[in-house]
């Protein structure tokens, strides 16, 4: 190890070491073989852990170090958010090539800094080594549930399909990031709103844990690999099926506009387009108006009503406009053939 | 995601999630957006990670996906055990290149049940995707400190340094691991106990149990970095500095075989190897008598005194057997420049 590599990694740990002092239960940080966590009384604990890869999860062309530490840890926060819980503390092991310098490693730790403040996390551990090829990041974050955690697996048939805010919004944003030349015709604020929703999504803690809270849930999971996708391991898991009719999926005006600039589609976007980090939700049809105009005042966020769940014989239909079942693509696909979430 | 690759995600879930299923404090394992456990009423929670790369950690030419997934937990557990914890559940995130069978990513996991089955451990949940470049993966380990953990932070000066076990049999099987022509004149079983040593370490659980509830164990660290490193941790972290005569570190008579083979040094081994996985404690001189011998009789390790913690401004000294200050260089090496743990 040379000298600046070693001072480079002693200033990180540092920096890291500064930020977890004092959260609340971090009886040991950084510092030590491991951390030591103090949970809540009588509370259960949630983990989720992902790994992000240069070139399968992001590239670096369009990625700056501080959007890809802010998306590292909301996408595990997002998960923890899936299940009402709140986000406690984080470890986070980063790998990267002799190359990179002090500042971009910086300026990661600066993004995950960012996400974590917003959803009173405190990182208390990690690793870091070289990388012959490339970064790559893995993220475990630990929560507490502070009610029966709501699992994919307790849907029921005739229960009402419903999702928070918008779909699509990260596909559109990637495809603009991914386009070579970039297409004319789209507005700056569209073209600002989608790439922001693929670079740093917002995951939705204040809106899982309100739902939690709010009773009548019967089973949700986040989007992060599509629609299409996460719906089907909802239905797998509860063994059921479900209808969704594609005119009542929420899709945003910026989405749209991209869509025509790029002659794309946004119903694709909409339910094969992954990493939107909306919350899917399945509750009683009496439940819904209750839980939409409550989450509105409460949040700010909008719930939308988009199908309904039917027995497993049923399968998973979507609808187009005349009823009739039209065939909808699998979710996110990684750059290189990606393995699916353990 | 071809046809193939997604049969091979399924059935690897449904190996992870079917192990899973029965341990104890699981509430929901793999297949919800989080696993939801119950920590043990009272207890503090423990947690680190380790990720581990292909030509930084490993090489696939000597490695099994067996052994990587047998260690690739094990150096987990043994952070767990240097704290005198019960490790309790794992997340494995895997990433591997597409050309890599079911058959090998099945004995990757095959390894990581075999340790986790040892110790206890079970698989809550993890993460899988392709890797453009090599084998990646992440091991998030959570455990339990029934009593207080002991830290690296809270040796007193006068102290005894000691060690379990021996040093520098994971370094000399890395080696000949590495030797290229293998070299003549080492015993097949001093051959087996140090490559065994380096591809499937022993994580020290029951001892650190042991030596936790035994009481006056003043601080612990495990030698993963080598043991220059590791008590330059452990003095930092204590704020002092320390003393240890060479001619008292354990070395193993296969070490000195494979040392005499390849003409190499067996105190720059035992010094400076690193991933040998003991325990490195320290505790009053009175207490080690009935530390060593309790241990030798609960669970067979041998305990051995090294030296002894000093003020800080003594520094951190090793002396050979005239007494005189001898050199001794950092710990373990990675095959890429690697950045030190955080």
């Amino acid at each position: 190890m040379s000298r600046p590599q070693a001072a480079t990694e002693r200033r990180l740990i540092e920096i890291i070491r500064r930020a977890a002092r004092r959260a609340p239960g971090v009886r040991v940080g950084i510092g030590d073989d491991c951390a030591v966590l103090e949970p809540a009384a009588g509370s259960l604990l949630l983990a989720t852990t992902d790994l992000l890869i240069e070139d399968v999860h992001f590239r670096r062309r369009w990625a700056t170090p501080t959007d890809i530490g802010w998306k590292s840890l909301a996408v595990n926060v997002s998960d923890i958010a899936a299940m009402g819980g709140r986000p406690r503390w984080g470890l986070i092991a980063l790998a990267c090539p002799e190359a990179v310098s002090l500042e971009e490693a910086e300026a990661f730790y600066a993004g995950v800094q960012a996400l974590a403040t917003e959803h009173d996390v405190a990182i208390v551990g990690g690793d870091t080594c070289g990388s012959p090829r490339g970064w790559v990041i893995n993220v475990t974050l630990l929560g507490e549930a502070v009610r029966a955690p709501i699992l994919r697996s307790t849907a029921r048939a005739g229960d009402v399909i419903a999702v928070t805010g918008s779909l699509g919004r990260s596909a559109a944003g990637l495809a603009l990031l991914e386009a070579n030349p970039a297409p004319a015709g789209v507005a700056g604020d569209a073209r600002a709103e989608v790439t922001a929703a693929h670079l740093r999504p917002r995951p939705r803690t204040r809106e899982g844990q309100w739902l939690s809270e709010a009773g009548g849930v019967t089973a949700m999971i986040d989007v992060s690999d599509g629609l299409a996708t996460d719906l089907g391991h909802l239905c797998e898991e509860s063994r059921l099926g479900a209808r969704v009719e594609l005119a009542r999926i929420p899709v945003d005006a910026s989405v749209r506009d991209v869509a025509r600039a790029l002659g794309r589609d946004t119903i694709h976007w909409a339910t094969g387009g992954g990493e939107d980090y909306e919350l899917l939700l399945t509750c009683s049809p009496e439940a819904f108006d209750r839980l939409a105009s409550g989450l509105a005042r409460a949040t700010g966020a909008r719930l939308t009503s988009i199908g309904e769940m039917m027995p497993a014989a049923d399968g998973i239909r979507y609808l187009d406009a005349c009823g009739e079942a039209v065939p909808v693509g699998p979710g996110f696909e990684h750059f290189v053939t990606g393995r699916a979430r353990a």
